[in-house]
């Protein structure tokens, strides 16, 4: 069985959808957003928490979990779901970005990226057949091709040479890609440049996937610039595909990538900012830190149901925080994915009523 | 309303006995084991954790809480247990243990002990008045007097002066305590002499306390010392009052213990454990750093049916720990401290169906 998508309702002043993915692990309503579990766990929290919070599906790191603890264990262990124990969809990516983001690291060339581990520097070798091979092990539902990542600023030689390449290994990772039950999806490429990001769709689209992700954004360029190329690269995608914006971001800016057509999103904020103090509310955010909190009998977000403002107060929390307490991550990271969540959950509501652009505009476009 | 105690089963063999205490905050049932809160948190649980694996008491330390956050702050939170979300008893210590512990930086008088904080080097007294009203604040269920521990090895006449000093210290605490809510307990002092202790037994029993620790063991005597002067203070308190061996220990431990007619227990050894990679099991003592873990699928402890041993295995916490994820510290923190309270529930089955005897003899005493 693989995975199918479906869109269930068009914004009919922007470019918004609320669609629904069917996996082999269960469905997802989207927009969705995926909490990430780059180690195979979301950072302090258990399987049955996300849950809680509404969670219906989780990204896990090929990157990370080729390195350790090796996707050969975690496939004898029946796989990243058995292994680390969720029951939902997972997505995993290919290694492209974490690969990216290691910069001296690294060497690209046609055959792939070679790369030295964060944790012990040893040399490896990413293809995208190896890539495939490793995400096979992993079994996630939803699985990415390897692209070549260009950053910003970027040359037009580079971002052409890594649209290419990107296209390259994309039909390479399709030609080794065997299970039925995983859906690979094309990652579009072309920096910053329309002609280039235009090219990379029309052609992933040839290779049919059943879902494209948009990469090489958020790398470092103004906020502008990447709504410019989200806007004409999200628009130009087939409809009744899923569209997944990779590394992307704050509430504000996922609200405004709906905006405009994208149904899929993974970041690490609501975790790490749980891991350093602060939390997301409804009346901006708190620095757990600060002093001003020490004596604030009032719960994190007074308007937010979620476990950890039902039963701490910001003293409580702080104080943890202050006294490097784990309860205190816990507390934190929980809120926060809660808060995400239910932006999700209001987004698609919105979708469904007819109502988003209204709701919508009450988050100014980031810049 | 105040704390009462009941035995409701004693073994006929040994000293140990079942019984029940009755708090503002619910029942305890004896031998009970108490998890350590130290600075408001029972390290990396939530209460709903603790109280799922059987938790009915914790221990606060007014020391750690009385520098960081600040007992005031924590009153006007409504008290410890509202503070951090536990609806159970609580029984905090007077800090006396604590201020021990800093050896160098404490100045002991009969006025009480001055010392200096861990966290800033500030300058703090705390008298056998002003634990009392520390305790006050926090609002316990059970609380304990100001205690001079003098530790091993002990001359005769330190010996001597720190059990006066405690007697002379429990007296004036006796004086200042005042909430009728809150069952103020002795401490037997006397380091490693049967007279002392004796005395300090005789003494305290006239001041009619309605429970008794035992403090200064497990400072590093031989273990035989201590179970010699385990047996002759416990036998020697008043059969109808609950009996608190401070600090103690380990599984094997507590069942001698228990043995010699002890009811309440408190260590950090199972959340401790867990922080650093270690698991209690059926099997013994597993330190999931060694690489032996690392490709085995079996659960941390195959007769363990707690959250952790029912969906995970030995290969996935080790990757956590190895990986330093807090899910890993969740997970063996979870684990070994549901070993503690099986335990703790097999020896007050056992005492009920008065097989005890025969149960505790598959433990050997510690030497």
């Amino acid at each position: 069985m693989s995975t199918t998508f479906a869109v269930l309702a068009m914004d009919p002043l922007t470019g918004a959808r609320r669609g629904r993915l069917r996996t082999p692990h269960g469905e997802v309503d989207t927009p969705a957003f995926m909490p990430v579990g780059t180690q195979g766990t979301v950072k302090a929290m258990t399987p049955e928490e996300l849950r809680e919070l509404g969670t219906q599906i989780l990204l896990g790191n090929t990157y990370h979990l080729y390195l350790r603890p090796g996707v050969e264990i975690i496939h004898r262990a029946g796989g990243l779901h058995q292994f680390m124990h969720w029951e939902g969809p997972i997505l995993t990516d290919s290694g492209g970005f974490q690969v990216y983001s290691l910069q001296a690291l690294r060497q690209v060339t046609e055959e792939g990226v070679t790369f030295q581990s964060h944790l012990d520097g040893s040399t490896h070798l990413f293809t995208p057949e190896s890539v495939i091979a490793a995400q096979e092990l992993l079994g996630a539902d939803l699985i990415m091709c390897l692209d070549d990542v260009p950053g910003y600023p970027c040359s037009p030689k580079r971002a052409k040479e890594a649209m290419w390449r990107s296209l390259a290994w994309a039909e390479r990772c399709r030609a080794a890609h065997r299970r039925e039950d995983q859906a690979l999806f094309g990652i579009v490429q072309g920096a910053f440049d329309r002609d280039l990001r235009l090219t990379s769709v029309a052609r992933l689209v040839e290779l049919d996937f059943p879902g494209y992700a948009i990469g090489g954004l958020s790398v470092g360029e103004p906020k502008a610039i990447t709504w410019e190329v989200l806007a004409y690269t999200a628009s130009a995608l087939p409809a009744d595909r899923p569209r997944y914006l990779m590394g992307v971001g704050w509430p504000e800016d996922i609200v405004h990538a709906v905006r405009l057509g994208v149904d899929l999103f993974d970041c690490v904020l609501p975790t790490r900012l749980g891991r350093t103090g602060t939390a997301l509310t409804s009346q901006g955010r708190l620095n757990l830190r600060q002093a001003q909190y020490a004596e604030d009998l009032t719960p994190l977000d007074p308007a937010c149901d979620c476990y950890t403002c039902r039963y701490y107060t910001r003293a409580y929390v702080r104080h943890l925080v202050k006294a490097n307490e784990i309860l205190g991550v816990r507390l934190l990271t929980y809120h926060n994915l809660a808060f995400y969540q239910r932006l999700m959950h209001r987004l698609q509501q919105h979708l469904e009523a007819g109502t988003f652009a209204e709701f919508a505009a009450q988050f100014p476009v980031p810049e």
